[in-house]
């Protein structure tokens, strides 16, 4: 540590504050100490820093699927502007499965982490809503409702806006029956529903189906493969999710089914199959990775001591491409 | 603890075997007890069970780059096989950086894991081997070289095959220049190198050409638009990563370069990106879910005892698409 010093140009307690978090260092300090840090390769000794300041300078972070491609934008931006602070990372997986969140929490709470991000299966859960209670670190709830009666700093998204957009967008193409496919029982979807379904509201002859089930490619085919079956049938699809989409594309490519000569298109998320789709599919996009900085900036400032309960409110925004015509 | 072998229909002390991971269980008792656990919400006191038994009863896994959406699928096998066994997993991710992979397997060991699944960004990285040779905890390797002189038990792809048998398929249709992107100082971009190298070699007339960086979109953008540079162009492209051929096909795209007309292309990796694209493209395919089945399986069978040092040895497939025709 005091070669860390040396090289930083400080004294050994102020590579000693730095490296413990602690809140009244300033930015250009922090920024010495810890390009020293890089330079020499240096350790602390986590677990007698820990002893000492009650600190491990790691944050846990939960993540409800791991397996859904936006998620990994988000941990990237998190990990980065984390690792900028001086803290490490470890992520749990609850592999969309409620009812693991609660034992991921208490997992890392174990391990002794500093602080927890919180990408949740499902927050309504008993034994989630239990977990959070209890939590003794700092939590950063990422786009997820606050658990009853109990304000919580979070990062979200205003999905509605970018969902009514897509709608109105339909509608005014003179689409009147539209479908939506939805998956998981968390925020995103019911604010996209709720976006979807005010827009359908001030158009008296507009139907909407809604179509429900996991967040997972097979559901997205599954939920395709039936629409097509209702009669009348749609004239428009929005998938409220990356995945759902992919799995809609997949069923009407193999059924034949045309976009948008047979029916019109719009998913959730950009990706470079939305892109590179022939034609290129309209998405209401979201910046996942800014997510994921914007939360870690929130834990970082709850470690450093902020009190105050925080919201932060991103944008999404519709993107209109050639996989929307007006109804055949 | 009671209630649950009283569920269970078995001892106490049979109980704590199974939590414990000790090996003389069998796989019915097993099952008894975690079916009880699940069913009652048991949590047992990690700290103090790793303070009995030296064991936590969690896994480590360290993930080069969890950005790369092929990585999620092994994660998420594993992770399957590994609750199965009443494991829970805790991951860190490296962001592709050399460098990171040593402070991350010692992040892990001060967090008292039983083993660790490594998923490696440069195993070759001096600090890396240093770390895989000071661990005191089980090992698994995924897909990566042995360390100099270290015998480690593995799970490896086979991807010379499937690359050999993609370049004899473009050499087949006539291709003569052709060019081969790859990104990452891993096992992976070795093997396939050779895989290709190997094909070239046996036909005196055909050029081969490599473009090398990370692994990663943007790269294989760049080596796409450098590559449609070259004089003579080459007529076929092999991205040897999911996130290269995709960056490859953006910049095709942009440019107004069509496949197979303009050049032939072949990925690696299968994914919805890939069938769904105008026209479909050929692929190296490989089932990274079972991959880290696998893996899971060859630590458990090390936490439960084994001492000798074991290879899996997975295959890779090509899969001829409509990406692919004879040069112009």
């Amino acid at each position: 540590m005091r070669d860390v010093a040396r090289r930083a140009g400080v004294g050994p307690s102020s590579v000693s504050r730095v490296l413990s978090g602690h809140p009244d260092v300033s930015e250009r300090m922090r920024e010495a100490v810890m390009s020293a840090v890089e330079e020499l390769h240096y350790r602390p000794d986590l677990l007698a820093r820990g002893l000492r300041s009650g600190r491990t300078g790691t944050v846990g972070f939960v993540v409800a699927d791991i397996s859904n491609p936006m998620v990994a934008q988000t941990i990237t931006g998190a990990e980065r502007r984390l690792r900028e602070a001086g803290y490490s990372m470890l992520l749990t997986n609850s592999e969309g499965r409620t009812g693991q969140d609660s034992g991921r929490i208490e997992l890392l709470e174990q391990r002794s982490v500093d602080g927890l991000l919180l990408l949740l299966s499902d927050e309504r859960d008993a034994d989630t809503v239990a977990a959070l209670h209890d939590a003794e670190c700092p939590v950063v709830l990422l786009d997820r409702d606050q658990p009853a009666g109990e304000p919580m700093t979070r990062v979200v998204f205003d999905h509605r806006s970018g969902m009514t957009a897509a709608t109105r967008s339909l509608l005014g193409l003179g689409h009147r029956r539209i479908a939506l496919l939805l998956g998981g029982p968390r925020r995103p979807t019911r604010e996209r529903r709720r976006g979807v379904e005010e827009a359908i509201a001030t158009v008296a002859d507009a139907e909407l189906t809604v179509f429900e089930g996991e967040l997972k490619v097979a559901a997205g085919e599954g939920a395709a493969r039936d629409l097509l079956d209702l009669d009348p049938r749609p004239t428009a699809v929005i998938a409220a999710g990356h995945v759902l989409c992919e799995g809609a594309l997949l069923a009407f490519n193999q059924l034949g089914v045309r976009i948008p000569t047979d029916i019109s298109m719009i998913g959730c998320d950009e990706s470079p199959a939305a892109i590179l789709h022939e034609p290129p599919i309209s998405v209401v996009r979201r910046d996942m990775s800014e997510f994921g900085v914007r939360g870690a900036e929130l834990l970082i400032s709850q470690l450093e001591g902020a009190e105050e309960v925080v919201e932060v409110i991103l944008p999404t925004e519709f993107v209109e491409r050639r996989s929307c015509a007006p109804p055949g």
